[in-house]
C-alpha cells in the first residue's frame, strides 16, 4: 500500500484560512490517520506495549474525543454525546474535563471494538463538516475563533500520527516475531559525507515563531536570547560512528555520563540503543520494516539524551541548546524548512547524502537533516519562555503543565507528518525516552579543537 | 447462543478409554474451548488484564502448545512444529521445555492473529486425531501411555477453559462500559434455606484418589489421616450473610484478620469483595451477564482467603481443612459429585435451593452446593501427600513445584467445565487471589456453640 | 567476657512456681538480654539493618514494654507509664494495643537513648519485683493468673535474646569492617561422622506439648496424628555437603527448585547461603566471632526454605514435616530434650561429633544435633492445631495471626537460651528467611533408594 | 551551648591567601563541623532517616575523607591512609575513585564509632597542618595548587555543615518524641511587612561569578545574558500566607499545578509543607528548636519545587529565574550580600522586619531576605553555563555530573555556615526535595496586575 504523505495545502498555513480550506485540510489530515492504521489488524490496534504508549485504537478515538470535547460541544446546539462514556475513556491527561481512564490501562479497552471507534471517527467527522459549512456563514471574529480551534485540533492529531507509528513501532519490537509494519526491505544508504562544523555567530537574537500560520502556545511570544558564538556539526551523528562509541567502551565508563544517565544505564544493563540486537558480528535494528541489518550511514536513532550526552562528552562536543538550533536553522538555507519537508526516505531515518535536499549542491557546506530524519536532543530544559501565557480553561493544559523535567528535541524526524516542522517547534520528552525517533547533532563552543 | 456444557461422556472416565472414545472426548473438549471464544471479538481475546490472568488467545494456544509439545513431538515420525517460535510463546511455565514469553506481556501479542491461532488449533487437531487413529492399532502399553498424555492434556484445557471464563471477566471488569460476556437478566434466587451445622465423625480415614478415572498427581496418593470430630456448614455463606459482615466493620477491625491479610485490606483500601460496587443504598456486582443487582440469597464470591478467613472468625466459626471437606462430601448423598455436576445456573453460582439437586427433598439437612458453585477455601496449605511422586521431565513442573504458599480449594464453580470436578480434585490459589470463583464454607470443632 | 547462659532453674520449668522462684527466673533472664548487649556500643545498639530485623535496643526496650503493658498496666494500682510515648514505640505488632511505631523505622529511634533504655529496664524491674513480692500474699488463682503472665514475658524476653543476636549478626555483616561480635577463632570441627537414616515406624500418633511447664499456645492442644513409616537423617547437613550441591550446579537447575524459589534465586541472583564469601578458591563464613574459614565439618546454616528445599531434592530426599519431626524426638534417646540442652558449642553451630552429647557413645546410631545447633526447615505450613484457641484481648495476637504463609522450623540453634526449647516447639519464618540459623535435616519415605 | 558561627576571616575570601591564613580557616571550619555535631549523642549521629540524608558521623568523616583522598594522598611524600576501608567507605559519590559504600546503608556504619572518626579527623588535621606549615616555603605555582583544593575541601565541608543540619533535622522529625536539636522557645516575629514588587530593567547582562575569592565551577564562566523587564518581590512568601493557599483549597486544585507535581501531591497525600502538623485549629512546625506554634509572619520553608510553583501560580506571579534573582541581589543595596551575612536568627528562618539588617530604613523599598532564611527556588534548570568547563580527574565530578533533572536555588538559609554565600552561588535540588530550607521568592513579568 501507498502511505505517501501528502503536504497539507498551502493555504492551511495562513492564520485563518477560508472555511473551505480548512474543511478540506481537516478531511486530508483526518483520513490520513485512517491510513496509518490500515496496515495493523483490530488486534493489533488494540494492544499497549508500555504506559508510556497508546493503543492505535486510543489515538484514533482520542483525537476524534478532542474534536467533540473541545468544538462540538461548545458550538453544537443541541450536542449530544456520540457515546456518553468516550469522555473518560479517551480523555488523556485534561484535569480541567473531568475523570480520566487510567493511562496505563488503555490496552485494556476491548470495548468499544474498532469497528465503533470508526463509526465514531466518521460520526464526529459528519458533524464537523456540517459545523464547518454553517460557520462559514458568520462574523468575522466567531469564524476565527472557530478556526483556531479546528487548526489546533488538526496540528494535535498530527501530532498523534507520529506518536501512532512509534508506539505501533514499539509494540511489534515486543513480539519474537518482529513483524514489520510495512514490508520493505531498506536500501543501504551510499557512504555519508563527512561531517563539517559549521560557525555561527550568535549575538543577542530573537527565538520563538514568528509570522502568520500557526504553532503552538509553547512557541511564543518570541524573545530575545543573547547566544554566544558557537559551532554545529553539518549532520547527525550515524550508526557508524555511533558503534565506535560502544566499541571504545562507551557503555562502560562512568565519566562519559551524567549522574542520573549512569545509574539508568547500570539498572538497566544497557549497551546498544533501542531496537539494536547483536547477533555474533552483526547488528540488526528493528525498524517499522521489520528488523534490517544496521545501516552505518544511516542517522543513530532511539537515543535517550543520557547516550546523546554522554556521545557527545566522547567525541568531545556537546549537545546544541535549542536557541542555538534555532538560529542556526534560520540562518542557514534550509530547504523549506519553514513549510516542512515531506519525508523523502519513508518511515526511517535516511543517511546524510539522501536527507541533502535540492539546495545542497555546491562546495558550500550547510546543515543537512535537519528535519525529516531523527528529532534532535538539545540542553535545553523545557521551559516556558518569558512571558508565556497559557490558555484559559482546559486547554491551557496542553502544553504549559509539562514544562518540567524533560528536554526539549528539535527539527523533526521521518514519523513526522508532512507540513507539520517548524523552525520554531518544541519537541519534549523526558532524558530517558527512547521510542522517539531521537538523535544526535552535535556542538561546540570553539573551534580551537579538532573533533 | 448457547453455551450448555456437554458432560463428558461416560467411557471418558475410564481409565483408558478406547481410542475412539479417546478421540471423541478430545474432539469435544476441544471444539467446547473455541466454543466459549464465540462470544468474543478479537479485540477481546487479545488483551490480559494483570499478570495473573492471560488473554483468551493465549489460552487457546496455550493448550494446543501442550499436544504439540507433549505428545506430537514425541510422537509423530516426521514432527515439524507448526510455527517455530510458539514453542517459546506459548511456553506457560515449563522451565523443562526452555525459554518463555514473559507472562506480564501475553498481552502484546497481537501476532499470530486469532486467525492464526485458530489455524493452528485446526492444524494440531488434525495431527492428533491421525495420531489417535493410527495407535488404535498399536500395542497396549503403548496406547496406555499415549493414552494417559492426552487425558492429561484434555483435562489440562478443561483448567483452562476455566481459566479463561474467569480472566475474561477480569477484563471486562476493567472497562466503563461494563460489557457483558453473555446478554442475561440473571433471576433473583429464591430465599436462601436456612445453613444447618452438619456433624461428622472423622476418626483415622483415608482421603485422595482412588478409582479407574483420571486424576492429577497432587490427588496421589491416596492416605490416611486423622480427623477429629468436626462440623461444616450444609451450604455457602451468602451475599447477604457478606453483606452483615461488611455492616459489622468486618473490613475495619484488625482482631478478625490475619495478619498479612490486614496489611492487604490496608494496603489495597479494600471494603468488599471484588466486583462489588457501592451506588447509594444499594449493591451491584459485575457478572459474567454484565453488572446486575446483587443477590442476597446467592453465594458470596470473588472472596480472598484474607476475606473468608476473617469472615469465618467474625462468624464464631473457622474455614474447613481439606480433609474435612473430602471426608464430608464422600459420606454425605452429594447428588452425582464425584462425576461432577453440570452447572445448572449458568456461569453465576447460583441460590442454595437452585443448587439442591435431585436428592435433596426430605427433613434430612445435606450438604448443598459441595460442586458447581464455589471453589471453597479451606484452610489447608497446597502441600504434596506423603509419598507424593512428580512424573519424570518437563510434566513433572505441572503441579508440584507450586506447593508452596499457595492454599487449597475444593469443589468446583459454576465455570469449571461438566465432568472437570472429583471429590478429591485439589485446586489451588495465592491467598490474596480473589478473580476465580471462590466462596466460603464454614466449619467448625464443636457444636456447643451458636453461630 | 563471659556469655556462657545458665539454664533456667528446675523450678521456673514448673507449671505455677513460686513467686520467689519466678521472681529469680525473672531476674535472671532479663540480666542476661543486657549481658547480650555488653560487647556492643550504643551506636552499634541503634542500627536496623532490614525491615526482618531489630534494632538491639528495640529489643531491650520492647521486652520491658511488655512487662510494662501486659501486667503492670494490669495489676499496678496507681499505674502510670515511664514514658507515655513508649506505649507507641515499642509496641511491635499488638493492634489491639493501638498505634505503632512503623517497623521499618526503628532504627531512627535514636531517642529514647540507650541510657534511657536502661533506665526504662531498670524502672519496670523494679516494680516488676515489687509486684511479685506483694502477689506472694494474694489467692492461688490470682497468682497463678500473674504467674502464666510472668512466665510468658520471660519467655517471650528470651525469643527475643535469639533475635537479637540474630539481628546484630546481620547488622555486622553489613559493615565492609565484618567486626566480630566476640572475637574468637573457631575451631576446625573434627570429621564429621558418617550420617544414618533412622526409621520409625509412626502410625496413629499424638503431637503437641504435653506436661506440666510452660508452652506456647500454639503448641497446643495436643492431639492425634497419624504418620506414616519414614527415615531421618541422624544429623544435620555440613557445609561440605552443601558445597557439593553448589559444585553440582544447584544454584542453576530450575528442576531442583520450587516455582517461587527459582523466582527468588534468579532476583537475587544467589549462589550460596547468606554469609558465605568467595575469594579464590577459599570459601568464608562471616559468624558472630567475625568471619571466618568455612567448616566442612559444621552444618551449613542460613539457608532459605526454597535452598533447603532444593538441597533435599538434589540429594534425593525430602525436608521432614513438623510432626515426623517431633515424634523421632519423641522416640529417640535425645539428651535432655526437653529441658533444653545448653549450647556447647558457643554461638555458632557445631559439629555433629561435638554435638553429641553424653547419650551417643556406643554403637548405635541416634539423632545428633536436634536441638542447639540450627533450626530445622519442615515441609509443614505454619498453621493451628485442631481445636487451637486464642486468648483473650491483644495476646491474643501473640502467634495466631501469623498462621499464614510461613513454615514450621524445628529443634533450637546455637543463640537459643538455654532452657527455651521443647520438643513441642514452633518456630516459623516464611520461606526466604535466611537470617536465622537455619539448617537442613533430610527425611524419606522409604529406605530403597541410597542418598 | 553556643552554636554562633563566627564569618570566616576576610584574608580567607582572597583568591590564594597565606597559607597560614589558609590554615587558620581550615581549623576554624573543621572545629565548627565537629561544634554542630556536640548538641547530638553517638546515636544520634549514626542513623539516617531516607536515602538523601546522611547520618551526622558519616557526614563528619566524609569531609576527612575528601581531604585524606585529594589532598593528602597527592602531597604526602609517605601516605598512607588512616584505614584503608574508608578509602570506599565515606566516598560519596566519586567513580574516579573507585567503590562507594551503599548510600542506602550509610545509616548501617555502626563501625567505625564517633570515637574513631574524632580521631580520624584529628589524625588528617594534623596532617593536614604539617603539610600546610612545609608548603609555605615552596614554589608559587605549586602553593596555589594546593590552597585551590584547601579551599575546595574547606567549602566543601561548608556544604556538608548545611546538610548536617537538615538532615539531623528530618531525622529527629521522625521520633514521636520530636526531640530539640538546641533547646529554645522561638520568640514571634513581629507583623511582617508589608511585601512590595520591585522592578528591574533587566537588558543585556552579565551572571557568572567574578571577582578574586573562591567560587564553584558551576558559578563559571561569567557570561553574557539578555534578561527582560522583571519585577521581584521584596521579601519571601510567609507561613500566614501559605495558610490563605492552603485554605483556598490549593492542594487540591489541579490546575494549579505542574502535572508532575500533581502526580506528586496525589501519590504522597499531602496537604502541607514538611514539619507541619495541625492539631485541631493550631498548626505545629517542628524546627532544630523542636516544635514550636507555626509563626504567620516566618517565612514558610521546606517547600518542595512542586509547591513553590503551585503557590505562586494561585498568587498570579511565577518563579523568579536565577539570572533575574542574580541580577537583582547585583543591582539592589543588600547588606553584605557577597560576604554572606551571618545568620541573625539562629537555626530557623526570621521574619523579614528581622532579617531586613542595617541598610533597610528609610522609605526605599529594598530586597529583604535574600540571604540567610531561606534557599529561593528559580525556575531555572540547573545547567551548565555556555563554556562550562570541569576539572581534570575525579573532581570534576563535583558539579557537571548533576546538571539534569535539578532546578536551581538562590540565596542562602538559616542553616548556611557564615561566608559560604555568594551573589552567584548556586544550590540546586530535584523538584520533590523538601528537607532542605526551601522558600519562595515571587517574580512577575509586568506590573500591570495588583498581586
Amino acid at each position: 500500500m501507498n502511505l505517501a504523505i501528502q503536504p497539507v495545502s498551502e493555504e492551511y498555513a495562513l492564520a485563518y484560512p477560508s472555511m473551505a480550506a480548512l474543511t478540506a485540510c481537516y478531511l486530508q489530515v483526518r483520513r490520513h490517520t485512517l491510513a496509518l492504521a490500515e496496515p495493523l489488524s483490530d488486534e493489533d490496534c488494540g494492544a499497549q506495549s508500555m504506559t508510556d504508549a497508546s493503543p492505535v485504537k486510543w489515538h484514533l478515538a482520542h483525537t476524534t474525543w478532542f474534536f467533540e470535547t473541545f468544538i462540538l460541544e461548545r458550538y453544537e446546539p443541541d450536542f449530544a454525546p456520540f457515546h456518553s462514556a468516550f469522555r473518560v475513556l479517551f480523555n488523556s491527561y485534561y484535569n480541567g474535563i473531568g475523570e480520566k481512564h487510567p493511562r496505563a490501562q488503555r490496552g485494556l479497552l476491548t470495548r468499544p471494538s474498532m469497528a465503533q471507534v470508526r463509526a465514531y471517527r466518521a460520526n464526529v467527522d459528519q458533524r464537523m463538516q456540517l459545523l464547518l459549512a454553517r460557520s462559514g456563514t458568520g462574523e468575522a471574529a466567531a469564524q476565527a475563533e472557530l478556526a483556531t480551534l479546528v487548526t489546533l485540533g488538526v496540528q494535535h492529531e498530527q501530532q498523534h500520527q507520529e506518536l501512532l507509528l512509534t508506539d505501533v513501532k514499539h509494540l511489534l519490537a515486543q513480539s519474537a516475531l518482529l513483524p514489520a509494519y510495512l514490508e520493505l526491505a531498506l536500501a543501504r544508504a551510499g557512504a555519508a559525507p563527512a561531517a563539517h562544523w559549521l560557525r555561527f555567530d550568535g549575538g543577542l537574537t530573537e527565538i520563538g515563531f514568528q509570522g502568520q500560520g500557526f504553532c503552538f502556545d509553547n512557541e511564543l511570544p518570541r524573545h530575545r536570547q543573547y547566544v554566544a558564538p558557537f559551532e554545529l556539526s553539518s549532520q547527525l551523528v550515524t550508526n557508524g560512528e555511533y558503534l565506535a562509541f560502544i566499541a571504545a567502551g562507551g557503555y562502560r565508563q562512568a565519566a562519559l555520563w551524567l549522574a542520573e544517565g549512569w545509574d539508568w544505564v547500570r539498572q538497566q544493563q544497557l549497551s546498544a540503543p533501542l531496537y539494536w540486537r547483536r547477533e555474533g558480528p552483526q547488528t540488526y535494528e528493528f525498524t517499522l520494516y521489520g528488523e534490517q541489518l544496521l545501516d552505518p550511514a544511516r542517522p543513530v536513532s532511539h537515543l535517550s539524551l543520557y547516550e546523546a550526552d554522554a556521545y557527545a562528552r566522547w567525541a568531545g562536543a556537546r549537545l546544541p541548546t535549542e536557541a542555538e538550533w534555532e538560529l542556526a536553522a534560520a540562518l542557514q538555507p534550509v530547504p523549506s524548512a519553514q513549510a516542512g519537508l515531506p519525508h523523502t526516505g519513508g518511515l526511517h531515518p535516511a543517511g546524510a547524502s539522501a536527507g541533502a535536499g535540492a539546495g545542497a549542491s555546491g562546495d558550500q557546506p550547510q546543515l543537512l537533516q535537519m528535519f525529516g530524519h531523527c528529532w534532535q536532543w538539545t540542553s535545553s530544559s523545557y521551559a516556558a519562555y518569558p512571558g508565556f501565557q497559557t490558555a484559559e480553561g482546559a486547554l491551557g493544559e496542553y502544553n504549559g503543565k509539562f514544562m518540567l523535567n524533560q528536554y526539549v528535541l528539535r527539527g523533526s524526524s521521518c514519523a513526522t507528518p508532512a507540513g507539520h516542522a517548524r523552525l520554531s517547534y518544541r519537541n519534549f520528552f523526558p532524558a530517558g525516552a527512547r521510542w522517539q525517533f531521537t538523535g544526535v547533532r552535535l556542538a561546540r563552543q570553539q573551534a580551537c579543537h579538532a573533533r
